[in-house]
């Protein structure tokens, strides 16, 4: 049984039926035809942006290296988590368009407005600074990877000091659903008032693939398609998008597969920390982190698949949990009782 | 009705049924489930290349801007034909990875072995070579854009000339299918002897998206996989490629569909020459392309829509016509009766 | 003796008795000296551009790949006469950064207003324009490759059709003072109003070396030091280049020396039509082209060096000589007698 | 006084008067001449080395990312001192070549064996190493930016790692001179021995201006001028370079005059000792970095110019004095009377 990721299965069912109703329907390609308007409009209405630029991709990297560097000029970088999805997971996406990542320190995944604040101080005071790399945008993960969520007001206040130095605010929703689903806080509405462009995760949150990246800042609006097409992420059939984010929003069902992924990870949770594991993150969300004895993961792995996210001393390894929209409730039962009988 | 494009509807009936049957199976992610295994030893054997490797992208430009990036190094350049679609239609991607697209003359569409000879000759023997851009490999679509094919003597000669000359062959297919159908002499066998990589197209011949690297040259082989990761096209769930690569090449179906559509375009092609349309480009494959009178357009307009390719004087327009696995024949025969009637 | 290029010798006495004079001088780096102040106020005045922000560079390739990549989106290209500098002599230094450089067609080096219109009228009328690279710059030389000078009436001409489309212009004056010297109108004020950028020539026109980029476009000016570090281009002793422009331009130097250079390279104009030689371009500037019979370099070659443009049919050859503020009426008498004698 | 850089003054009286001396000979550009010949011979034998090509650049930044950019392929990145050069202080010219700087930790400015090699060996077992960026190249600085030096035993364990690993190693030496001053255990020899290209800084050591790149590993030599003139490196009047460094390095010029400067350095050393200052790094070259209440500093600040290098906590700053070949031992009197008497 599968726990290693949230991406171990393909769609929920409505979007399985939806692509099979609309199979041989003749669209437009390229993401004009009418679903992804629909779905646009869907979007702009969630999150209370009529003047929203909505664009869809297909994978998290695509929609981060199109956004940043569609965002930057060549002398600017993107200040970052030490450990963000840019700065570690994506093989120098981010380089490989020219700009630096700036690696800020993080606490449980998170970055402090403080050190966002310190760090574009520190640059635009500096009588040097045409020698090193401007910051031109602040990038973060809500959830973040190791399964926290910043709090409104957490994301109110970076989104401040951003505004103050004029720099962009990026978030990267891959598991935006689990976020919203954990914290209720967490609104589209939210992530539209306080970034400049974000995007609403569906290949780890019910589709088979697909982010939607939901710009509104006007500058970053401008030729965004341009750049879409030229770094490779311009879908020909892009109604299968459209589609896609039409099933997930059209009513509740973003948000209710988000609560049920969000519902047994807890349950995974609570038997870890019964059993004695020691939490490596303290994640509400869907992913759960534990630091677990390596005989103990020996005897789990017969049966489970598990990330593994870090070698510790002591015989120990800190190991990730994932559930996701697919995860069987019996499954997690099975999981559970072998916990409890290590 | 729509002729306009070879991706105006989904995939074909049996990718439909293999999606929905496999979507709750647990997999790993990144392509290396078992179904693109499975369609990796498919392909290496219609490809008689036991060595090949295989990867699996969503779309063409991904393809090749990827594949390109990996093949050369900074000073080097692409040699392509200046209809190729490198240089004219994907928004400057491969100058987006730093290399320059030089432009050779083309005839309906093709580079002749000559051509390119004599652009290898004089670099190669330019005393001021260091000051200019170095080419490093040959780029050419089988069938072309205009929906011309190379025979297999001409592409045996063109990469006669690349291998004296060491520069990498690297063969775009989104339209694979297409030529296969039309010119029995073209083999995927054939693509793997005569060029270092070329991909087999998914998207416009019946799958949902998706298209295969096929990598010859153990050089581009190296690390191929890092370079897919960062340029954004390594797909979560990569299952979807190779489950979908699986459909069409485990048995006939990838040349059978493409046959169909041949066989409807030829038809159409029929109706045009008898209207007494002048041939744009003297297409065998599924793509049609026509010199068209405009009140004859104005009139087809209203219930076809088309590819317009060129305004031209005289109130004439180049357009093209597309079929695909999709088009049914009761299609065309509209179609053919208002051309008739025009 | 050697007339096959302009920068053959060092530089002009002035220069160097003022570099001995300076030595052991201490100043602050990178540009910020008192020198650099001063060229820059020089300039500014010649300009009558009290605003212009000027930085100086060391040479043309990296003054032209500084600039463009400056002032360009990604998504953006260059449109330049397909004999540019950028498009054939850098090696792809601009596809390096990035962007495409789009050729036009040229008469004499030159780019016409009219295809410099069409062009930009043809993107920016496309319904498919994002599938495509958008242009952002126009760039041309003054005087061109071939030794050509846009009259101010052209140079009016093509400004009025960037405003138009608000695309760049951007001027390459690597030889900017023989220009001026064969065309009274060409000015640093009429570049200054034409251009939203442009550099002034020294390496060809009597420095050791130095190139003074001169920005009138706000949107140019900012943050262009920090992208002058990034690419290589911001001299340590950055004195060393505000000394030699200081020089050349806080009297009639540049002027006086390119005059003398056109007036040379005239006569040898002459001497060659007298013997019968056709013009490859016909230059009123320090670069003479002609075509010449094979059998008559090989005597010529004996004694002099030039440089090999192209090699023709009919066994002859396009030539160039070059003349420069160095360049000795003796060593020119010697060449026309020769050139007389064939 | 200026102690704040070692580049504040132009160059030394012999080449001045070299530069005089040739001013009016005519040689070839680009670095063909024979200045940039001799230079190259005096280089291979210095570094007992007969096969290393020998290319020569204007500056450090350049000589950086010209090399790096031709080692790497686009999904390698550099490993470097988190403190170093290419890391801090180079407006991300790396990173605009598309490659990401991995930063290690440092000690004293310097990188340890161990942790290059764990690095290494931390991704080359890494089963997810394609997600990450591949470690292609070791940069470090010799000495390094805060003076130190690495020993010859330091750099012999640096390099066989990074054979083991097959990375390249490349060292910065924009003041290799007051290593090799300081430390006579570091030779030219010693870095062709350890490194697969070097370059020996110019521009800080007695130069107007002007770094050699010293290449010994052949897949590094291969085109690397295409590369130097695509990223706008190769000067035009490549002599210049060729003849400074003839100067410097056809007798013992370019080693006195850096013992000169190592042994004024280290009388300001033991001056700031004396008066009670505490060493921010302990360098035996000819940077001194101390710890200075900002009272005295005020007090310094009226006669002397130096670099402010870290503002900490406690009312104390972080500076840095630099000597050069150029400093007085007067200067140096006068700011030791002054330290004294604070």
């Amino acid at each position: 049984m599968r726990f290693d990721s949230d991406y171990t299965e393909g769609c929920i069912d409505k979007i399985q039926k939806a692509l099979a109703r609309t199979n041989l329907d003749q669209t437009v390609g390229y993401g004009m035809d009418e679903h992804c308007e629909r779905a646009r409009d869907i979007i702009r209405r969630l999150c209370v942006c009529p003047d929203a630029d909505v664009q869809f991709l297909v994978g998290g990297t695509q929609a981060n290296l199109t956004l940043i560097t569609a965002a930057l000029r060549p002398h600017q970088g993107v200040l970052a988590a030490v450990t963000g999805h840019v700065n570690v997971h994506e093989s120098g996406a981010i380089e490989a368009t020219g700009h630096k990542v700036l690696p800020l320190p993080e606490r449980q995944g998170k970055l402090s407005a403080d050190d966002v604040r310190g760090a574009l101080a520190a640059h635009f005071s500096d009588p040097h600074a045409e020698h090193t790399v401007q910051p031109g945008l602040v990038y973060l993960s809500e959830p973040t990877e190791c399964g926290t969520v910043y709090s409104a007001d957490e994301l109110r206040a970076i989104s401040a000091v951003c505004r103050q130095y004029q720099v962009y605010l990026y978030i990267d929703g891959a598991r935006l659903g689990y976020a919203m689903a954990a914290c209720p806080e967490i609104t589209f509405h939210l992530l539209a008032e306080v970034a400049d462009a974000f995007y609403i995760g569906g290949t780890k949150v019910g589709a088979l693939f697909g982010e939607a990246m939901v710009i509104t800042h006007p500058a970053l609006k401008k030729d965004f398609r341009y750049i879409l097409k030229q770094r490779g992420g311009m879908l020909a059939k892009g109604r299968l998008l459209g589609l896609q984010f039409e099933c997930l929003l059209e009513d509740d069902t973003y948000l209710s597969i988000a609560r049920h992924a969000v519902a047994e990870a807890q349950r995974i949770r609570q038997a870890g920390l019964e059993r004695g594991w020691k939490l490596y993150a303290d994640s509400p969300t869907n992913q759960q982190f534990f630091i677990v004895p390596n005989d103990q993961l020996a005897v789990l792995a017969r049966k489970y698949s598990y990330d593994i996210w870090e070698t510790l001393p002591d015989d120990q390894t800190a190991i990730r949990f994932c559930t996701s929209w697919a995860t069987q409730p019996a499954q997690v039962d099975a999981l559970i009782e072998d916990i409890r009988s290590l």
